[in-house]
């Protein structure tokens, strides 16, 4: 998955002077939207055709912290995919340094929240996750 | 309509240690759904009948910051209803002394985002509304 | 530690309708917040003495999501603590049911970012966490 | 002041379907700081001499509501400027049509908090800033 790239917005910040620690969550779904348009499977289209990825679970480990205007880079990376839940591990740099990394854990499912299986519900996305699986982050 | 009262979280601060002032129009948002609640018609009610209420322009005005922690409370008035568009003001307190000030004006559609007369959609909130702008604040 | 009740606001919804995941995190520091000052040491009072607890790590697990208006309930239970670092488990109870879980890990510094031992530093509120491990959540 | 483009957020959504209006404001936050780096005196650096810029008063006016993945500009042009207070009027453009306009106002501040008058004060900023209003919006 392509990385990503973004400054750190002065509203992302807190009192003590550094980003909050509840957008580094924000910043990895920027990621992954990013990444899957750059994939060829938009988050925009899977939703035009009424399929929804919620959120499961995450985790984010916080190594350094980051300030107003830093010019942050994430790479995303596909971790485990076996056609039902989806994991994507998240390394967060500035200045080529590994500040903070996380996961997130989805599944897919239809407007009935439903779960779907991904080879038979939308065989084109399933493809690209195996494939990114398989040859990893550029 | 009444007042609302909440603390001041530390993901609403920013690095200047005072409170972001995007915050203060989720502050309305929240005193305003408060208030119809207690005015006997949630927006969780209108919401579940298919009827909506976008915020069509809004401002504030900060006299004094706020901070961590700090005790706000807010008052809601309904300042104009004409059946279609409604205005409503709000004071915010810190101590008993007005520290921002601000309104948000809101129309009601129907799930297809047309525009709703309330006297004919939704009667009863149409006469609260109109009993509100009567008596006023309490 | 205390539990902590809230209604979820209508701007912490996405377009899925229900819940963004990234306030779960921000829910558990309103959780924590209040705790710590039912605990006798505020947040407040620990940055008045110029002491900061920056987050290092966090995870949530959600089980079922929640929607706009529902009255949420948040258990927060110290689960280690070695003077240095602190963990804090969270449970989100929606109607008696757990909907979702988590942690955070925290340390401890002084202006400067450097880290402290709180026997030392603050023995007071060193205290307090050893009988929170010791007697658990109320 | 230079125009500035972004990607509405999923996490800037709200259940019903679009845009929460408080991230309007913020909106304008990103390309205010986006604008002054332009203009050769950055946010970050005014803040790095310890002066600040807090925001006075806001409002915003929706015309029409932005979705997910909108691909939007905002063009932030000064409306006035005294040497002590500065406006910012936003529109904000959706495939080359208006959909929101907003203004800001916004004084400066030293590290105390009292009121700075720049000409005195940041001469280099205050230069900038009469330049800007006199030759406008690019």
């Amino acid at each position: 998955m392509e990385k990503y790239t973004r400054k750190v917005h002065y509203y992302e910040t807190d009192k003590m002077g550094i980003v909050h620690h509840s957008n580094y969550i924000r910043w990895f779904e920027e990621a992954r939207v990013y990444a899957m348009e750059k994939m060829g499977y938009s988050f925009s289209r899977l939703e035009k055709e009424k399929k929804f990825s919620p959120v499961l679970s995450y985790s984010v480990e916080i190594k350094h912290s980051t300030k107003f205007d830093d010019n942050i880079e994430i790479f995303p990376k596909i971790i485990s995919y076996n056609g039902v839940r989806l994991s994507i591990s998240y390394d967060v740099k500035l200045n080529e340094k590994i500040i903070a990394t996380g996961t997130t854990t989805h599944c897919f499912t239809n407007e009935k929240g439903l779960p779907l299986r991904l080879s038979k519900s939308i065989p084109e996305l399933d493809k690209k996750f195996k494939e990114e699986l398989k040859f990893g982050c550029k």
